[in-house]
């Protein structure tokens, strides 16, 4: 679909929250389309994780998004789809790979939420594939457990912060999930919520660094709890790290099934956001350094360190690869 | 795409208005990029006319919407494009074909919005294609010539009306044009236009017989006017003819560029729109007979009564071709 | 959350009904969560009453609004809730106060949407507290009810106006209420009502004075009566008076259940809004004088300029206490 000028921030970079959330409408499609393939219990593919995604290059107002999903693994619960967005310039005919995602969904039962139903299983051109497909289902499946422990965090409000602290950029939104959010289940879409933490990570980074900003990558999200109809949710942003040029932000969603419901407020996401700053002319810049002041925030620094030295050699791995 | 609640009214049915919008969508897009395909001055492809759309059935909540684009022909200034639309239950794998369409699009300079650009030809399979494509487009050009004149009429609110009668069930909305409802000339979608021309018309048929009502097909739409960012539209409907199960309805478009313009209000597009009720199980219902009061309003019920009888004829026709 | 080119007008002010809707959202989330913060039947909150509220400054495109909400008051069955709404720009870091607003809500039992429940009362840091917020809980009291007896009026069309009469400006729209209107109960969220009822009363502000406009003030508005899914909405707008540098506009609300509903047409909620025309450089302009025509044009003008004096004499007064 064209991007239109609501999709994109006022430098007319189309928000990585838009993008996420078409990536996984279209995974959602093809995922609840093979779950019922066969006879049996209808099932709606709710979304259980994402791998960590890159923004490879940015998409502006006008262009077109040409969204294509394909399914990759399946184990006995779950369905690996890999999405590609490609932007397309009309007018010129450019077409670049915006991004690469995959994402893992589980099918659950269109009569009873709580069921989890059979995949069924698809074909593999060569047998290596269900290897490798079996060997990054099995690496998902031990970093949900880790994520999980992790997510007992609470972001405190700051008075009259200093300028480049945690404290000063940290943000937070709600909002009240309507029906146009949810499936046909009644739970809210993944994309929806990834769209309302990249808002959150985005203001967060433009605090910060008070310049045009732009999502670079989101780490995995584990999806751990679903979101119901008529919740609000709250979702809070902070900052955890800054190298040069790169900023990443860790962001929490919080559900309040506040009426009608015994339940107490719960996490139900959490993930990392790395944007960089850009200058009109698309080059990136110097962003102010992180300020950290508790031993908390010293260590999460540390921890966001760890990640981006991670990231950068693995990426420069592939790049060896690649050349020779 | 995934149709969602808000793009249903009530009973689940999916708006025609929203089938309209997605429809032009990609119009929009494949002829933009055709227009583009060679080099030479920059243009978008603007929406001219819509051929009569049929809604062969309707579509639901929660069902995935596949729209697939063709370019049929193009002449000198202009490009014919035929868009299907297909419903997709992804749970059954069930799938309808729900419309097809064409469409007329005119290139238009980016540079220049008033200058119209030479459109690149394609090759067709057979000369018969070619042939045939010609004779649509001298058929439209005439057709379009025809509706400019019949353009200047006026919606006269009416106070205290009968029920059943023409005033009863008239309607009309305003619409601020925002930037998210505008192409990258800062001119709006023919579909956005479309959009809120069912949606009056809706109102009109459902006032009319206070049922559950669906749009069954839309005649022939001219654009002879465009419509600039920051107007307002003003879209009235007034109910023209009924037959024992089908309501025809015609809606007018007026634009005003009331800010910092000089020109005058002006009409932009006139159409008519035809809707049936249904009942709870998908059968059609009997609607109550319009009744008509002036000279003028029984004069339009013939007109109808005329297109009525033609299309019918139309399709008696084509269902003996097809049965031999 | 961030400001979008949608939520603006085209020279980049924010509608005053995209904040009035924030407002009443904010609202909503925290006096359910206080209905429903002691055991016993589930409850919505449904809006009753917005007090009287001014836009202090105006919010423009790109800008983060930071809403804040706090219970100030509560009656056996009624919440007062106090909302402050703020303007930040993230790239300077600048701060405005945009609004303070007063609302108030009543719980509606989420099993029999007539029944009124019982609000768990709040404590008060010093006992003044309480007895200023009855108070005004006295006093709104009276003031709906004398509202509700205002209320029959019904805006007629005029042929062929001249420039700056009252029919000349005249404005309505229809809107069919969708799902992502509605609150759990399936009524129109009040926060939606409001943002339809500055659209038009913007509408008609710019249709007189041919420029920019903002909304400057919104008079107390009353909820009378519910709105339900499915039902059409009219929302029609007058202007009443001008003063040398603002426009006030009456605007009423109509519903109209019109499938499978024996109810007639019905005056769901009336209000005054208050409009300035702003130059390029964010400078109030004169705007032209509303020319009356008949005496009930002639006596709304009187009544309107009561209203307009009493607040200047207000403003004047509270000006005056501050300066001391």
């Amino acid at each position: 679909r064209i991007m239109r000028p609501d999709d994109a921030n006022i430098a007319g970079n189309v928000h990585g929250g838009t993008i996420l959330k078409m990536i996984e409408e279209a995974g959602a499609i093809i995922s609840t389309r093979h779950c019922n393939s066969q006879a049996g219990e209808p099932s709606v593919a709710a979304l259980a994780r994402v791998e960590r995604t890159d923004f490879l290059s940015p998409m502006c107002i006008g262009e077109v998004a040409n969204v294509s999903a394909e399914i990759t693994y399946t184990s006995r619960h779950s369905v690996e789809v890999q999405v590609n967005v490609m932007s397309e310039n009309i007018l010129t005919g450019a077409k670049k790979v915006t991004n690469k995602a995959t994402l893992w969904y589980v099918p659950l039962s269109l009569k009873n939420v709580n069921k989890v139903l059979e995949v069924p299983p698809i074909q593999y051109a060569r047998k290596e594939q269900e290897d490798e497909g079996k060997k990054r289902y099995e690496e998902q499946k031990l970093d949900r457990l880790e994520t999980k422990q992790r997510n007992g965090d609470v972001i405190l409000p700051v008075i009259n912060p200093e300028p480049h602290t945690v404290g000063y950029s940290q943000s937070s939104l709600i909002h009240l999930v309507g029906p146009s959010d949810c499936t046909l289940l009644g739970f809210v879409h993944g994309g929806v919520t990834m769209k309302l933490m990249d808002e959150v990570a985005g203001i967060v980074a433009a605090r910060h660094c008070k310049t045009n900003i732009v999502t670079a990558s989101v780490d995995a999200i584990n999806f751990h709890e679903k979101i119901k109809k008529g919740c609000v949710i709250t979702v809070s942003g902070r900052m955890t790290f800054t190298s040069n040029k790169s900023m990443e932000i860790e962001v929490f969603v919080d559900a309040d099934p506040f009426v009608d419901e015994p339940r107490e407020r719960y996490r139900a996401v959490s993930a990392f956001f790395t944007y960089v700053s850009l200058s009109k002319e698309g080059k990136p810049l110097a962003v102010p350094q992180l300020l950290t002041e508790t031993e908390d925030e010293k260590r999460r620094f540390e921890e966001g360190k760890g990640r981006y030295l991670q990231t950068k050699a693995k990426r420069q791995a592939q790049m060896q690869q690649a050349a020779q």
